[in-house]
Order: C-alpha cells, then sequence, then structure tokens
C-alpha cells in the first residue's frame, strides 16, 4: 500500500505513528506531495482524495482511504500488535471520544490558527483567512491542554489505562502547537509528563 | 443507560437512529437537558460531559460518553443486529472517512453557519459569533452536498452498499440544513432519491 504524504506535517505524522506501533512501516510506500506547490488541490490528487489533505492511503484493490481517525481504523485492524482503536464497545468508544476532543479541540484548533491567524503556509495558498477565528481557535487549543491535563492526573492515558489512537492525535497535536508557537502552559505537569512518557515509545523515539 | 439530549435536535437525532438501527431505544431513559435554559453550559452538566454538548450516555458503570461517533461505536459493539460502522478493517474504516466528511463538511458546517451567521440559539445562548466563518460554512456544507451526491451516483450508500452511520450523519445534517434554511440543490437527483430511502426505514420513518 501507499501513503501520499509530507513527512513533517502533523497528521501524516499521525499515521506514521500507528504504523510504527503495528510494526508495519515498511509495509508501506511513501509518496511525497508537493503540498507547498499546490499539488494536493490539484484534479489528479482530489480524485484520490477529494478532502484535499494529506496523508492518503492507497490500498492495493484501489480504495483511497482519507482522514487520519479513519486511516488509524485501517491500520489497527489490518495489522497485529497493540490496540490503538479499543477491544471492547466501551473502550472503542472511549478512545473515539477523547480522539475526537484532541482532534477537534487541539489539532485542528492549533491548524485553524495556523491557517488563519498566521502566515501559515503563504499567501498563495492561504488565500481565505478568518483571523478572528483563528484566534479563537488558539485559546480553544489551550483551554483543551488544560483540559487534557486534568484527564491525565487521573489516567496514565487518554482514554485510561492503555496507549491510543487518542494520545497519537493529541501528541500529533502538540508537536503543530509548538511548531505554530502555541504555547502548552507550564503549569500542567500531568500533560508534560505525558508527553514525555509517550516520546520516548519506540514508534516515536525511533 | 441514560441518554441526556434534546428530542429534535440534530445531534442527537443521530443517536436515536442509532439506537432505533439496533432495536435498542427501549433499552435507554431518555433525560432531557434544557439547552435552550443553558444547561449544558452548567458545571453539573460538564462533569458529566465536558463538550457542554448534546448527546451524552451514562452507562451504568458511571461511564459518561458523548461526541455522536464515539456513542455510535458503543452502540454498534454493545447491540446485535445491522453492523453501522462496518465489520472488516477497509470497511470500517470507509465508514469512518465518509462519517467524518458528513459530519464535518455538512452537519457541523450547517452547525457553523446556524450558530455564527444566523440568529442561532438567540443572544444569550450566541456569545460569540463569527459571520463570515458562519458563510464559509454555509459554502462549505453547500459543496459537500454536490460531493455527497457524486459518491451517491456509484453506490447506493455513502460508505459502499451498506447502510452505516456515515448515512446517519449526512441524514441529520440534511434536516438541520433545512431547519437552517440551506437549500438542497434540486439538481441533487442521487441526494434526494438516497435521503428518500433512508427517510423511509423503520428506524426514521417510525
Amino acid at each position: 500500500m501507499k501513503i501520499y504524504d509530507v513527512e513533517a506535517f502533523p497528521n501524516p505524522a499521525r499515521v506514521r505513528i500507528a504504523l510504527a506501533e503495528k510494526g508495519a512501516t515498511d509495509q508501506v510506500e511513501f509518496i511525497d506531495v508537493d503540498v507547498m506547490g499546490g499539488e494536493h488541490r490539484s484534479k489528479e490528487f482530489c480524485a484520490k482524495n477529494p478532502d484535499a489533505s494529506v496523508p492518503c492511503l492507497e490500498l492495493e484493490d484501489g480504495t483511497y482511504l482519507s482522514q487520519c481517525t479513519a486511516i488509524t481504523e485501517y491500520i489497527d485492524g489490518q495489522f497485529e500488535g497493540v490496540s490503538l482503536c479499543g477491544n471492547t464497545p466501551i473502550e472503542r468508544a472511549v478512545v473515539h471520544m477523547m480522539n475526537r476532543r484532541a482532534e477537534a479541540n487541539l489539532l485542528d484548533a492549533v491548524g485553524a490558527y495556523f491557517h488563519h491567524a498566521t502566515a501559515g503556509l503563504g499567501p498563495d495558498l492561504e488565500t481565505n483567512q478568518n483571523k478572528e477565528w483563528g484566534l479563537t481557535q488558539r485559546e480553544n487549543a489551550t483551554s483543551t491542554m488544560k483540559y487534557l491535563d486534568g484527564v491525565l492526573a487521573n489516567n496514565a492515558y487518554l482514554a485510561g489505562d492503555n496507549f491510543s489512537m487518542a494520545d497519537i492525535t493529541a501528541f500529533a497535536g502538540l508537536a503543530f502547537a509548538d511548531f505554530a508557537e502555541v504555547e502548552v502552559p507550564e503549569s500542567l505537569k500531568n500533560l508534560s509528563a505525558w508527553r514525555a512518557k509517550v516520546a520516548a515509545r519506540p514508534s516515536i523515539a525511533g
């Protein structure tokens, strides 16, 4: 299978970590998309992924998958190893709930700030900026960091005792926050300790 | 188990349809939340659901679940009957991908228009409006209707041959569009035919 992505970008990072957690990285061919050149918005790429985003997974049967949560569901079900999406109905629901919170209110919120209220990917790509919206979403991201810190006061990981897709999403969100200069408050000791623990995993530390 | 919701609202509708599809509606106690009075933002309710939104599911063991996709994963796994989230890794991924597109770019987009660019739930609740953002999201919703119409030119349902969570989300999105007066273009014949077919399901037609 093939993954169309940009190595250092936040959403591709989620899928690369998921693959590494499952020991499946070497089963994938990575194809670099020239996002800075607008390739993700080309007719050819949108035929693969109408979301005009990276990453996009191409399966052997010609199916194209986009949206990181969906791709992670595929990777989790297809390969052996640690469960990233949970095993029981409650586990699955809690993973999806926490993943969604980390995605909408941290990673996507930082993204909205970056694309709307900073220079983002530059004037050729950021043609519909709404600075007020971006600044609101920066506040959302900071509030969410505080919320996650509270969750981690009682749990080893975001969805409970086990590492999951939700941790991957939040970890990528914090990396994006660093890049976009959305500060992680120093007072959030639980979040910092969790982040160090996740960063040390072989899937990330290498 | 208990569901805190408001009967006629778009996201609660998703969970109510999922329950009906699984024949599990009578296993749930529904508790009305006074959203118009701001109850969803009260300290007491946010202790159940920090997203300050409906619906929220309370399980017998005291677990609270929010986010419709997560709640639907729970319902689908917990009860017998038709599969709403898919069975194989590919099926699961395609359902999540299409569900995410229908959620972010139709239902949530209509919601952004409603809450930001119309009177929404009134001045007491809509205190952070961004009209420009709302109007952008209205355009997103209309574009997504066209995209879904194209998908339905080749598929019986949004994720392929079988009815799924993605159809529930898009159906609720179109109902919300009607309420918010975001017109469904008459030219979208595939979308209209699919909508009539979904509306006739016993889970919806009653």
